[in-house]
C-alpha cells in the first residue's frame, strides 16, 4: 500500500518568501502543488494545466456547487479556487502537496480536513518585516499603508498555524522547510494506517 | 534571549529500540536526557547525578508534597519520578530534554504540560513486534504472555501520541527523529515569544 502524502497550507506576510521557497521545494524535492482554478483570462505565456485550470464562470459555479473545491474567494471580480480532485490524486499517489493560500482560506480548509498542517512563514523580525512592507521607497505611502495594515490583520492568524517558520537565509528555510514537512509523515493522524494495522495484528496473537 | 528548549516525551512497546535511540540522539546531537529520581538503592558503578538522583523515602515524598516532580510511579516498591527543575534549567539554557517515559505516565505529563511532545517509537510491523516480544526463544511462556499482554494494552495509548514513529533501520530511525525534535521548534506553541514580538511590533508602526 502506498503511503499517503501529507497536504501543507503555506501562508505569510507580503515579502516573507513564500512563493521562492515553495518554488525552492517542488525543484530540489519535488512536492507537488496544487494547481488553481481561475475565471480570469489567462496573461501571455500562462498554460492550461500548468499555471491554472481556466474555467468559464459557469463551470466554476458548477465546481462550487458539486463541492469540487477545497476552498475559493472571489477577488476583483474573479474566482480563484482549488480543485478537490487533483489535490486527492496527488495525496493517494504519496506525494506530499503544497497549497499557497492566505490566512482566511486556509483555516477554512483546515476546518473541513483537519489533518491539513498550516505553515506560517514569516520574516525574521519586525524591522525586516517593516522594510519589506514599506518596499525598495518606490511604492506610494498608500500602497505601504494598505500592506501594513493587511499585516496587522493577519498578526491576529498567526497564533492559528500549527507551525511558525522563520525565513532568514532562503536556503536554511529551504532544507528546515522540507525537515518540517518529512517530519510530518510521523504526525499520529497521517499515522492512523500503521496504528490500525499494528492494533488489529495483536487479535491474532 | 535564548530560545527555549523543546520537551519530548519517548515511548514506544517493549523491544522498540528507544533507549538506543535516545542514546545515539544524546551522543549525535546533544538532546539532554532527564535523570529520574528514585528511592532504590544505587547498583554498583551507578553515579548520583548521572543515573539517576537517590532520595531517601522521605525526601521523595517531600518531593511529591511540594509538586516537585513532573511525574512519579511507584515499581516494586520504589519509587520513580522525574524532578521538574532539573527539566526546567536545560529547557531554559535551550536544550531540547527527551523523557523517557511510559505511556500512562506519559500522557499524565502531557495533561498537566500541553506543550509536551508525545513521540512513539515502533517496530515495522506486527511480526517484527512478536518476534521482538516472543525474545530469542530462551524466555518462558509466562514472560512471553506477559510482554505480549502489555503491548497489546499498550496499542491503545498509540492514537494518542502526537508522532508515531518506526525504528526499522537505527540509523535511519535516529536522523528522522532528529528533524522531527528539530522540526518541533517551529510548532506554534514553541513560536509564542516571536508570534507576540511581532505583533508588539505593530503597536509602533
Amino acid at each position: 500500500m502506498t503511503k499517503r502524502g501529507v497536504l501543507a497550507i503555506i501562508s505569510g506576510f507580503s515579502g516573507a518568501g513564500k512563493g521562492t521557497i515553495v518554488g525552492e521545494l517542488v525543484r530540489k524535492y519535488d512536492y507537488a502543488i496544487s494547481i488553481s482554478a481561475t475565471t480570469r483570462n489567462p496573461r501571455e505565456g500562462e498554460e492550461e494545466g500548468v499555471n491554472y485550470f481556466f474555467k468559464s464562470r459557469e463551470a466554476f459555479e458548477k465546481m462550487i456547487d458539486e463541492d469540487a473545491l477545497i476552498e475559493y474567494a472571489q477577488y476583483l471580480g474573479n474566482y480563484y479556487g482549488t480543485p478537490k480532485e487533483y489535490v486527492m490524486r496527488q495525496l493517494d499517489a504519496g506525494r506530499d502537496v503544497l497549497l499557497e493560500i492566505e490566512m482566511q482560506g486556509a483555516l477554512k480548509v483546515k476546518e473541513r480536513f483537519p489533518e491539513t498542517t498550516l505553515i506560517f512563514i514569516t520574516p525574521p523580525d519586525v524591522s525586516e518585516l517593516r522594510r519589506r512592507l514599506e518596499g525598495r521607497g518606490t511604492e506610494t505611502p498608500e500602497v505601504i499603508g494598505r500592506r501594513i495594515a493587511r499585516a496587522k490583520e493577519e498578526c491576529a492568524y498567526m497564533q492559528k498555524y500549527d507551525y511558525i517558520v522563520v525565513n532568514d537565509q532562503l536556503e536554511d528555510c529551504v532544507e528546515q522547510m522540507h525537515a518540517l514537512l518529512q517530519s510530518l509523515h510521523y504526525a499520529g493522524y497521517n499515522q492512523l494506517d500503521l496504528i490500525h494495522e499494528i492494533t488489529a495484528g495483536f487479535q491474532d496473537i
